[in-house]
């Protein structure tokens, strides 16, 4: 148990240096033994895990979405979806190196042989956007003529692009406000009013957000340990 | 006279054959020699036109703005708007190598040291909106409340990312369907109802501006040349 405990923190700790790695330098450029450096795993370790680099690549653009730690259930869903983009916003602002790493992946394009499934995270985002929008619907957020796909896919591919101009323009100084902007444009659209006057777009909802999330994953992390 | 021509058409070649080969293969993996093979043209001649594959891409990025042909004027500002970003879209939907080299040299992270200012096509966009969302607010189409700089970044931040999603969902294919969707979304929030009402978003409006808009470009350029 404790062998199989060790493994799992050293496939951790090789796959946050690989995502730090693939922010920093991207996929074409990093090299297996920067990522070896990096955190100081033999490299028998790391083949033990991983085979190549493309590997490791595509398993920090799988773990995208589940680097989003689970905001607290809110009363309204479309609060829920509008602290969920602030907590991610956050995540990016404070250089959360498997998130920058694992959307630096994402969005750069890449050679097409480089074999990456770029759609992985995306089609992760999507899905999530779905369930949450799904149920707002049946709890009457919505307005009716809302299609439910399409406004999964529009969330998912603005943040993206809000992201991308946020980190050209300032590093990602700004992207908390940006994420805050768009979330409530957005929601104007598709809300109902009754709703979207009591939603609440303030960007220091982000921080917030995050350690209540993050107090949230560590009190789970500790109760599967403790199980 | 005629040699400056020569050279203009030489210029634009080199430029073309670039953007062509950024899109390929992205800024890192992009050689002159490549560019050279591209466009038939001798070492000596794109030397005396650019003098590193940096000068190029930042030509490629610098042109992005103005590789959008002019939408003829339209009755309501934001349909203008709409129809700009439409265009864009179809651009991008049949490949212009223009678009999405600089497009792509826009979003592809890079490394800092590449020395690309990837803001100067983003500024270009920002400033764009700013004056036709300006306009829009002076003839009454905006809502009170609409920010007009924040709005502004929101449209370009929100269609880059649109067409990230649509580049690695679909490799464009659903692009311009993507950007209508956008649009009457982010319209819907910004725009007079009166306005919206007669505001168009049908996706076949992408095709069709773009034909008068390239048939428009096409009489100044020959307006010039007979000049």
């Amino acid at each position: 148990m404790a062998q199989q405990e060790r493994a799992i923190r050293t496939r951790q700790k090789i796959v946050l240096a690989a995502a730090e790695l693939f922010d920093e330098v991207g996929y074409e450029a990093a090299t297996i033994s920067e990522v070896l450096k990096k955190c100081g795993v033999t490299k028998g370790a790391l083949y033990f895990h991983f085979s190549s680099k493309e590997e490791l690549a595509q398993e920090v653009l799988a773990g995208q979405v589940a680097a989003l730690p689970p905001v607290p259930e809110r009363e309204l869903l479309l609060q829920q979806l509008t602290d969920e983009a602030l907590v991610l916003a956050h995540l990016l602002h404070v250089g959360d190196p498997m998130v920058r790493g694992s959307v630096r992946l994402t969005v750069d394009q890449g050679s097409p042989h480089d074999g990456l499934d770029r759609r992985v995270p995306m089609q992760g985002w999507i899905d999530h956007n779905m369930d949450v929008l799904s149920r707002a619907k049946e709890a009457g957020e919505l307005l009716p003529h809302v299609d439910i796909p399409s406004a999964a896919a529009l969330f998912t591919g603005s943040f993206t692009g809000v992201q991308v101009l946020s980190k050209i323009m300032t590093g990602h100084g700004d992207i908390v406000e940006k994420v805050a902007d768009l979330m409530r444009t957005l929601l104007s659209a598709i809300a109902v009013p009754g709703v979207l006057v009591r939603l609440d777009f303030t960007p220091s909802r982000a921080e917030q957000s995050y350690e209540e999330a993050a107090r949230l994953r560590d009190a789970a992390a500790v109760a599967v340990a403790g199980g």
